[in-house]
């Protein structure tokens, strides 16, 4: 039932951005404004929760139109992200009060956050929170993460434009790496982002057989690395190629359950911080089977890649925002936005999913999107992730480089 | 002098490919169809000068036309490239005497060696060799490098594209960073090619000043790496900005000479096989400040970057493939095609620097191209990169991925 008019929308990003997210807030925006008579002002969270909870608030509306219009194509979070995890409110309430109040004094009767799993959580514990205070705060969850691990939804914003460059990035190499092999280089190790999801990893898959064999061997965190099976598969590619292009997962652990990379710190959410599987495994590879081997680590180039963006999943971004903006018109609430499947019109249809059933949770690659040999992926994986890559956005260039959207993120002036 | 007709072409792709090296191939392809009458084959070697050495010898004409003409946007060594270096003729002549021996059987009366500066010793001492041995063959040695440390040219095929991919990746990831700040990573640092000359972590300072003061840290082979100033630079980049973006250089040294990176093994050039200075580096700024730091090593994902192409760049690599055959027809050898400035239809004009010029020569950024801190670019630099990197120039996709040329590369039957 729709709610008194005239409130305002809190709208942040939260946890690690992606090349997209700022279409979804393009979105959002796009969708308040042929709605603007239903609400009071669009204000954004500087750097997520966090504008929250340090009263570091942006009016949209103080922005050059321009600028604003230019979120559709550019990467990152331009209004700021954040990790921050709130505490268990039943331990500790300090944090859920503060942005209560901040939401009071401000008129805000719309949350929208947008994040993967953690994020979800924050906005799941702050609906509970605001309904036992009986305070009437529609709250919306909008889907975002390059890891495609949150259930309940056909796939996640940012993933279409990752796996299309993890996908093209994997084509490439396997180009120079086959011009090399016969004098020199003979095995080429990339490692991509993922947890414990093998999504990324997976979306190299869909070139195999295109130009060449590779990736000749994919490495998923679903699947115990197994060195002595590893080594022989990689031998046994030389061997019948020429060469092996390896794409492995930042998250792959031995069968004693620990990561194969080399450093492990932790980050604010305790998840370990990892990086630097590929030169461990390059090592591996050279001591032991004599190869010249070459290895990259995309890391932040592929969260980033913004250049090389999927229509689709540009266009996905964009519509999960929107729909946020009709969900709240609707007075839905205590929900996060779905996706669900294309439609002719190119835009995708969307639906909602309970927060409580995707705050920390993660959906896994599925059995039967992995092969056999437990280094491919299967025809279904394949024709799954080629629905999310279809299709090039490209950002305008001004002299040679992309042209980005530049915002002055100035605050509003705290309310005493 | 026009010598003789109907002489065979051997033409080669020699050393670290690059993303444009096949558009060169495509334009001594369209020179060379454009004056057939000229010419007796264009014979291509399988894999460099190997194909010579094993007598493993492409004819292009049996490849299907519709491949050949995807050369212009297909990155790599489409015929296979090597890393030999041949052996001093004074010290041991035979490779020199199998190769003369296969150019006379084969009717070679055209050499064209596409590649760096160890290439183009190859292509001298053959040159050398055949005028010793009273033998006309003319030897054309065509610019390649995404290093663009050749002397004697305005820049070397296949820098631009690659400078324009570092350009483009350091504002993303910048982007993306300065996203996370506020309570998750402070400092980026992403690893590019160059093992003596700084010119590609140059072109990462082309987007300093674009939406931020990205990349705040550029280190360069040319300077000594100072831990305790680039401490000092990192935190102050931190405080004053909220983050920092460090781009540096593979080949980067400390004051004894040592190279920063922690492996070092050896290619048949005797090179140091270089990688892995970003993750020494982002232990060191965490561990000596405390920051969270995120790291990215390009390797070949710079060096094959083609669906990021330069317009400028594409065009250039193609104007030396053409400018090579011509040079044939003029009765011009034992030179270099130069680039000289770019015309106003678009095109590069083109000239020649005697091959012993450039043979085992590097060209190191000019000092007035470092800023006086030693970790920024000047005007002049910027001006200069900024020539190179100019216009989009997109592959076509299908499915989601570039389409790029698929070659039978079927040799000819060996002549007795």
């Amino acid at each position: 039932m729709p709610k008194e008019l005239k409130h305002n929308i809190f709208y942040a990003q939260s946890g690690g951005v992606t090349p997209v997210i700022n279409a979804t807030a393009r979105g959002i925006y796009d969708e308040f404004k042929k709605n603007r008579k239903s609400f009071g002002k669009l204000l954004i969270g500087k750097n997520g929760i966090a504008g929250a909870l340090n009263e570091e608030i942006i009016d949209i509306e103080k922005e050059n139109e321009k600028e604003i219009a230019k979120l559709i194509h550019t990467p990152g979070g331009a209004f700021g992200s954040c990790r921050i995890k709130l505490k268990d409110p039943k331990k500790d309430q300090q944090e859920f009060v503060k942005i209560l109040e901040v939401f009071k004094k401000y008129n805000i009767g719309y949350f929208l956050y947008n994040g993967g799993g953690d994020s979800q959580d924050t906005t799941s514990k702050l609906s509970k929170f605001f309904k036992k205070n009986k305070i009437d705060i529609q709250c919306i969850g909008i889907p975002k993460t390059i890891d495609n691990d949150l259930p309940g939804t056909y796939a996640c914003p940012g993933f279409g434009t990752v796996a299309k460059y993890i996908a093209t990035s994997t084509l490439e190499a396997s180009l120079d790496v086959s011009s090399m092999s016969k004098s020199s280089t003979k095995v080429f190790i990339l490692e991509v982002m993922g947890r414990h999801a093998g999504w990324l990893a997976a979306a190299s898959g869909v070139v195999k057989g295109k130009n060449n064999n590779s990736p000749q061997i994919i490495l998923f965190p679903e699947r115990k690395f197994d060195k002595k099976n590893f080594l022989r598969r990689t031998k046994e590619s030389v061997n019948n190629d020429g060469f092996c292009v390896i794409v492995v997962s930042e998250g792959i652990k031995n069968k004693r359950g620990d990561f194969i990379s080399s450093s492990s710190t932790k980050d604010s959410f305790g998840h370990a911080h990892l990086g630097g599987v590929a030169p461990v495994l390059a090592n591996m590879v050279s001591g032991e089977l004599g190869f010249k081997v070459h290895w990259a680590v995309a890391d932040y180039l592929q969260r980033a890649s913004r250049h090389i963006g999927s229509e689709a999943d540009v266009q996905q971004a964009y519509d999960v925002g929107k729909q946020a903006i009709r969900f709240l018109i609707s007075g839905i609430s205590d929900v996060m936005v779905t996706v669900i499947k294309r439609k002719k019109n190119g835009c995708w249809s969307t639906g909602k999913i309970a927060l409580e059933k995707v705050a920390n949770r993660e959906k896994k690659l599925p059995e039967n999107f992995i092969g056999k040999d437990g280094f491919s992926i299967t025809k279904a994986c394949s024709k799954y992730i080629q629905s999310l890559i279809q299709g090039e956005s490209y950002p305008p260039y001004v002299n040679g480089v992309p042209d980005y959207s530049k915002l002055k993120l100035k605050t509003i002036k705290k309310l005493k």
